[in-house]
């Protein structure tokens, strides 16, 4: 299968993605990243269990061959090979016979949600369970019931997988996604979709002013991983970043929480971009809720990374249960947020701060055929000013302290309607980039 | 009598005040301190006579022993003994025979209020007066008056009284109120009344963040002595301050004049609590009114001193006048101003910067038993988390610069509300004061 | 004749700068100094053709003796005697027999506005070309015309007119206006007819805080020459500067656009005047249209240098043509700019920062003579204080951070109001301008 932006390849690329068990560690994760590799030339690096890592420590990885809880009458109740989410994720092994009253301290359901089965995790704190739906649970019958998880905790490593598409400058955009959730699709799977997806919108472009980092990796822990192995080098070079999940579902618009300090050039240009004909929601940053923005936007870091999804950050009923399916999710919000997201990244793509090379008075455009030589005010020549008037604007205010987005708003446009009139100034290198 | 926070006991030790011939200098001045330090330990400092304080220099004492003044018939028209309003304050001394039309350049009565007699000062300029009534003016008759005023002018001090409650830091919050008038009562023992119940509220707190410094001084001059004394000290030390005056009378709600860059932390947390339940008036600094308040916000201190009180303000018609007496000012507010006043001074406990000591990604909040160590988003569980909310957002924000008001206002609640978490994170040793 | 501030005095100075032939460069300029120096001390400076000013070089100088254009009936279609603007200004030479059809080519007319001949220059571009009205130009028969342009283009000078009215402060306001178009009346001769004016007025001030520059030269290559000049300097003495056109016309009101960065005193006054009984139009800086204040903007400069028009900023329809004319400007505007422009400089005198001497406490007014020596509230005295309010408002707030303005804003009135408290201030040494 060769990559395509095309429903079909998308679908069953889902397919291939949606069964395996995966975890923040261990071969399920690691069987992903070798599908994704297959599409983009994906590097991992891998952080040995028991690495500091900030505040925490990389714990073993949890290699989980079966689970299954059979009841009084040798029925499964509960079967990871049937649905991964059955088995609470990272389980310590057990292998026992158990009476209900007992074995309820370790099943987990949803009353909001009878039919829902939840995804329940305990990666840091060693315990076992199942999860079952409310009304399996509720027909459980008294008597033994026998508890199997075939599961080892083995030393191995944190993995993160990441490439890196080199721009003009080594000023870079960040876009990350999450894989560590087993089988659930709009808060898992949709996400590294579409960042495949941007991959290979952007390899496209003909030039590129910033480099993108595309990464992947589990969640929390691995955004730390990734900050552990990259913060210095981003504390540099990061322009903006932007966190990507949840990008199925029904609504139509996206959602952008803004980062922390809501200072990003990301941030400037998703308010700039609304008042110009784009149509998606900003939100502010908040640590209470979200995903890996949280742990760029702590306060030993305050990177400039925003989050974007279409339902996330309101919440959704099928969030961490088995009702986030693929029909849930649906292919085609995928290809549309790719679609949505490439235009607000063309558009920062115009967005920076340029350097006025001659900033003495006016410099003399007409030597440069960028103005007319004659000067003759009548009404036909005055009416063919527009690019003109974005050349001048550009000259005036690109002293270091206004960028273009200052520049579009200053002139009641978008950075997007600038584009030709700086590009003709930076041919002339009259205007240089910062 | 011991110390009581009890009407009997401030109505008691107002009468015992009330009558003692005050003024910015001298024995009266000495003798209400000696009263105040039956209940509090109170240090005195003196500056001599003559030393230079900023522009101003320690006039004599101003000693008087005697002052009346006879009508032709020999009846008193004005006495100290009798009221020693009735003299002007800092009067030279006089024992001539004068007729009355000579005599009118030498009292001062108020036509706006006919029966009332005005307190009167001329510290720095020698001249002499009596103060009466607009009604008993009107009625002298012409002929020879007897004016006889024994005072003397004598080398002394300028005094003034402080002492400190020390907290965790050395960082404080300066209370002051002046001591100088003699014969008012909202406008000169109120102040030092609330000052004394403030003192042995916070004595009595289990635990001080900051530390508490009480000063009674005359006004102005005596303001002037104490930056003159403490003016380094405070710059390196002084968190917030208060100058306390006029707290009785009608007028039910404390109105706060902050200082005159309103970036003190007592400013900050005054607007806040109000929106949060607390009902106080909140009103700009102005150099043009007001106390001793006008000297620590001077241009070259600067300090963040507030001034309170329940009507000073805006002006009441009693003001520097016989008709400022106990019924007007009242003992009940007092009590009351003690007891709001220590509310807010609770708050301001919790109002500080912190350091969040591990602020690379959030914390391990589970290994410290801040987290619960199992993820499961159920209704039940995500009800459970207002206090872990707190905890977020102070992790979050704890950046340096914004403090616990910031925190509690981008989380919708009053600092008062996140004592909890704020305790929690600093006995784990996550949040660290700066 | 002497100078005058009479109507018949600039009436007969607008006769003789009207029919000169002005340009960018040349002896035009150069006759036009002259007469200005008759009247102020002008002192020009010369920078060479061929010298580089920032981006640009000064040019040759255009000297054309003759102009003309004659139609196969050898009749004067236009002719640069009977009016100047009837040669494109700095047309190259040229003497020739040319058919209609080619000779278009070398027209210039307006058919938006039929009777009106335009004005056009190519000053950096070699061409030549006749303007004349679309009237005539419709009318024009085919066949062979006569064009004769007798010009020259020589090595000179770029001319460069000033003089300062120094102050007690080497720090300087910059009042310039251009001469370069030849017969145009508003956007011509108007300015530089108020600046004279302005120079007579300001130079019978008794005192002046601030030092005044006048300056005369073509638009746009001259203030990069004069920036080119004094650039340095003015850096370092710079208040605020105006340039002033199109003071004629009909509108009442001064319309006031201000600098870039709005951040001059000019422009900070000119918002508080009109709060304060002045009326005027404050609109924002643009640099895409208006005069010589766009070099002064530029960002290697930003001076907060401001430009000042009746109705230069609008537009206005004989702008650039032979309608704008004595008649279209009128004498009495001219008088009357004068008059409100040095209004306003008379309270930019009044606003400066000042920086309180005696900023520890409040200093002692009363043995300055500046506070009453007895302190007794009556109804009576305390209703005489609003120059002691000025007295105080500008003492706490003189830090160096607060100007007059801003102290003027606080106290709810004008710089103007506070005229006699800041002097008094200032005689007593308690106050000291920065």
């Amino acid at each position: 299968m060769q990559y395509q932006e095309s429903e079909l390849f998308y679908s069953d690329l889902f397919d291939e993605l949606f069964p395996i068990l995966r975890s923040i560690t261990g071969p399920g994760l690691r069987q992903s990243y070798d599908i994704f590799s297959r599409y983009m030339p994906l590097t991992v690096q891998s952080i040995p269990t028991g690495t500091s890592v900030f505040d925490w420590t990389v714990p073993q990885e949890w290699h989980c061959n079966d689970a299954y809880l059979l009841d009084p009458d040798g029925q499964k109740v509960a079967d990871m090979k049937r649905l991964n989410l059955e088995v609470v994720n990272y389980s310590e092994p057990v292998n026992s016979e158990i009476e209900l009253e007992e074995l309820q301290n370790h099943l987990y359901s949803l009353p909001e949600l009878p039919n829902a089965i939840p995804y329940v995790t305990s990666y840091y704190k060693k315990r076992w369970g199942f999860c079952v739906s409310q009304n399996t649970r509720d027909k459980l019958k008294p008597g033994t019931y026998k508890a199997v998880i075939d599961s080892e905790f083995v030393d191995g490593h944190l993995d993160i997988a990441q490439t890196v598409l080199e721009g003009e400058s080594k000023k870079e955009i960040l876009l990350s996604s999450y894989l560590c959730h087993p089988s659930m699709a709009n808060n898992e799977i949709s996400g590294p979709l579409v960042l495949l997806g941007l991959y290979h919108r952007i390899k496209r472009w003909p030039q590129r002013r910033y480099s993108y980092r595309f990464a992947l990796h589990p969640e929390t822990i691995g955004s730390l991983g990734l900050l552990h192995l990259e913060g210095d080098y981003l504390k540099e070079n990061l322009v903006s970043g932007l966190v990507i999940n949840c990008m199925g579902g029904e609504p139509e618009e996206l959602v952008f929480k803004h980062s922390r300090n809501d200072n990003g050039l990301l941030d400037k240009l998703l308010y700039h971009l609304n008042e110009h004909g784009f149509h998606h929601q900003n939100i502010p940053f908040s640590p209470l809720s979200g995903s890996d923005e949280r742990q760029y936007n702590s306060p030993g870091f305050q990177f400039p990374v925003c989050c974007v999804s279409r339902c996330f950050h309101a919440g959704y009923s099928e969030y961490h249960t088995s009702l986030d399916d693929k029909e849930n999710m649906g292919i085609k919000p995928i290809l549309d947020s790719i679609d949505k997201l490439e235009k607000i990244l063309i558009a920062l793509e115009q967005t920076a701060t340029f350097e006025n090379k001659f900033p003495y008075g006016e410099p003399n455009l007409g030597k440069r055929g960028l103005y007319p030589t004659l000067s003759f005010f009548s009404k036909e020549r005055v009416g063919q000013l527009e690019e003109l008037n974005h050349i001048r604007m550009l000259l005036n205010y690109s002293d270091g302290k206004h960028d273009t987005i200052d520049i579009a708003n200053l002139s009641g446009c978008s950075v997007v309607d600038m584009e030709s009139a700086i590009s003709k100034l930076e041919q002339q290198s009259v205007l240089e980039m910062l």
